[in-house]
């Protein structure tokens, strides 16, 4: 085995061990860690931002854009988020030991399901230092072990924001191996740890669409999987118009990089002649560019057709694709054909309208009469998340200390023999 | 594409389309099915044994001992069985549409987990053709498209099973292909299928350690597992020893080729000289073989000695290791190091005992005072199983319909923007 393999297997073995003292440690002792985390930030804001200057000041090596160095730098307001974003996750319930299901048997077997941590995650992400915490937070509070894997872009950062928790895991009387940085820059690294299966239990990537591709295809072990959203808005005949330009505006322009804004709006013909024109006055005041197929040209004749392509991109940007379809139905064929599976909404006060979209489009979620701006950890009350999964297993959508662990059966008896 | 390539692809194809009728079926449709199918097989009982009597009268070319061909026949008994896991599968509480969880949020966001079917699943399973039908109703009844992928030896039968099942499809409104059986014994076969993760949601093996260990190796999507059962019974010093004694040969004998029959026997050193006599008795009247460690034997001169290989074996036959443990931590550390986290027991009346053991053991199933042999889908309250996973993602223990299935979020709102 070579020098890099030993040590991820080591790393690896290490969050293993941890892994299994985190499983049964009291709730409170991850609260103390998130809170003393918290404080720790506060008072080494000077070091963090110190070490943070070095990733800035390598920053044009790497190429990075000015959106990305933006993204990278760690402003006094920013620690301060990081540091309260672990004392939200203290306050979140603990995840493990408590029961969620429970059965008594005909027999007096009382049979509970009862959450347990996942294991050990493998956690690989890009740019922003202020997933480094994060991701710590919401692992060790599930009762995880982490393998951290950052971008070389902020290892500095990342490296100063680790030592940071991994002190006060062990101020905490909690084993420092609990949270892990990976402390090579070694692309091969990567390829190294999604090889232990034995060890590691999930993979959670968060980047672009190509690291997640590599790390399903090479990956051993489950992985919870986040790929890109084409989200859609349609308008329904029986929409309420207002509602809808409020509605579709905000899906597309409130924020455009992230993968819940709407990439696709569809109107159905019988209001696309009144709809279109106002929804499109609001877009142009927002600087967002239309794409539309010939009926959306036929009403707005200033706008750049939409090519097939284009219902098929994801476009992170003030670009929009435009549909007029014949009636639901329509609608629905295009969101399976072309959508993504994340996030869809229907707009309409029809009831059945509502019924049907929402049980025919197979989104990991589906809206009505709301924003796809929601489809979020923390809109949907499960407290922060590390991603919104766009699997069927194990997790779908936002996922939150609840899809960071799984569950055994406990079961009670008094004698039972079968 | 070699033919066997299109094949399988054009199958799994055809299992994504009906996949895509069977999630928005209402679950009368699916009672309905449920049944007629079992109706049928009363009805055609004649033609089922005779397509039996085909795979009975090849059984010798493949080389099948005297316990398969028994496993494999079709007795009248046997096809009655048959019929009545239908009727009761068609019992059993529709997973899909139904609402998990709901949460309303401050802004009147309404936020719902619906359940919803995982999708296409491939299902691979060994001798005994009453699983065709098992297999089939579970994964219909969860909105799933199945395709099966049986035994050679029991290829007649399956075949005979399908037909029928699928004309009931037919005959109740549902798509045909919503259940397949692959058509060809070539071994190949799975593998192409395996291959398959654009069409194929999740494979199920069933069988033995090899075929699950060569599935999980090649499939692309993800697998529920079910690998081997070395289960534990504890018995702790505070146990109540006439109920250890009748628990500990319940959990050994009741049934001995099962997962959830236990392989070793823990017992605390303080009540090894009272409990070891007695228990001893009981096996020996029942035909079962110890393998005991040094302390077992200086109590129990005559049982062969276990060696350390005993301990990390699934005996799956009236053979039962034993070892005599210090303490509470010694049997923990035990079940950790040897055991494969399917089930573990342990028998006690000290609370505190029960407590550690139940938080300490990481299994599937941790058992207070009643046998291993109670890790069971029907024991448990899930209804029929389709296997007992001993993975840790998304299903743990025995999977129901419940486990057949995901969810998506359907949101409510009255005109939410972010």
């Amino acid at each position: 085995m070579s020098e890099l393999a030993d040590y991820c297997r080591e790393t690896a073995e290490r969050a293993r061990r941890a892994a299994r003292d985190l499983a049964v440690v009291k709730g409170q002792v991850k609260i103390d860690w998130l809170r003393r985390a918290a404080t720790a930030i506060h008072a080494k804001k000077a070091e963090l931002a110190a070490a943070n200057e070095k990733d800035l000041a390598a920053a044009p090596d790497f190429g990075l854009t000015d959106a990305q160095v933006d993204r990278l730098r760690l402003t006094d307001d920013r620690l301060e988020s990081i540091a309260a974003a672990l004392e939200q996750v203290a306050l979140l319930p603990d995840p493990v030991g408590s029961v969620r299901e429970s059965t008594i048997r005909p027999n007096g077997l009382v049979v509970n399901k009862v959450g347990v941590p996942l294991g050990v995650v493998f956690f690989i992400y890009e740019s922003r230092p202020n997933v480094t915490a994060d991701a710590a937070a919401l692992c060790v509070k599930s009762g995880n072990a982490v393998v951290l894997r950052g971008g070389k872009e902020a290892f500095h950062s990342n490296t100063a924001l680790h030592a940071l928790l991994a002190d006060e895991l062990e101020a905490s009387g909690l084993p420092r191996d609990a949270v892990q940085l990976v402390s090579t820059t070694d692309r091969a690294a990567v390829g190294e740890f999604l090889g232990l299966s034995d060890l590691i239990d999930v993979t959670i990537p968060r980047g672009g669409k190509g690291l997640i591709e590599r790390v399903a295809a090479e990956a051993t072990m489950p992985v919870i999987k986040h790929f890109d959203g084409i989200c859609h808005v349609y308008v329904d005949r029986a929409a309420d118009l207002d509602m809808a330009v409020a509605i579709a505006v905000n899906a597309k322009c409130q924020r455009t990089g992230v993968c819940n804004a709407t990439e696709t709006l569809l109107v159905h013909r019988e209001v696309a002649g009144t709809f279109l024109p106002r929804v499109a006055k609001e877009y142009a005041a927002a600087g967002c560019e239309l794409r539309g197929c010939e009926r959306t040209r036929e009403i707005l004749p200033d706008v750049k057709p939409a090519t097939d392509e284009d219902f098929h991109t994801e476009y992170l940007d003030l670009i929009l694709s435009v549909r007029v379809v014949d009636d639901l139905e329509q609608a629905i064929d295009h969101v399976e054909q072309y959508g993504s599976h994340h996030t869809d909404a229907i707009l309409t006060n029809d009831l059945a309208a509502s019924e049907r979209f929402t049980a025919a489009v197979d989104s990991a979620a589906v809206m009505v009469n709301a924003s796809t701006r929601f489809n979020d950890g923390e809109e949907f009350g499960l407290g922060a998340e590390i991603g919104i999964s766009t699997d069927r297993f194990h997790a779908r959508g936002p996922c939150g200390l609840r899809e960071l662990t799984s569950y055994k059966y406990v079961v009670h008896g008094s004698g039972q023999t079968k």
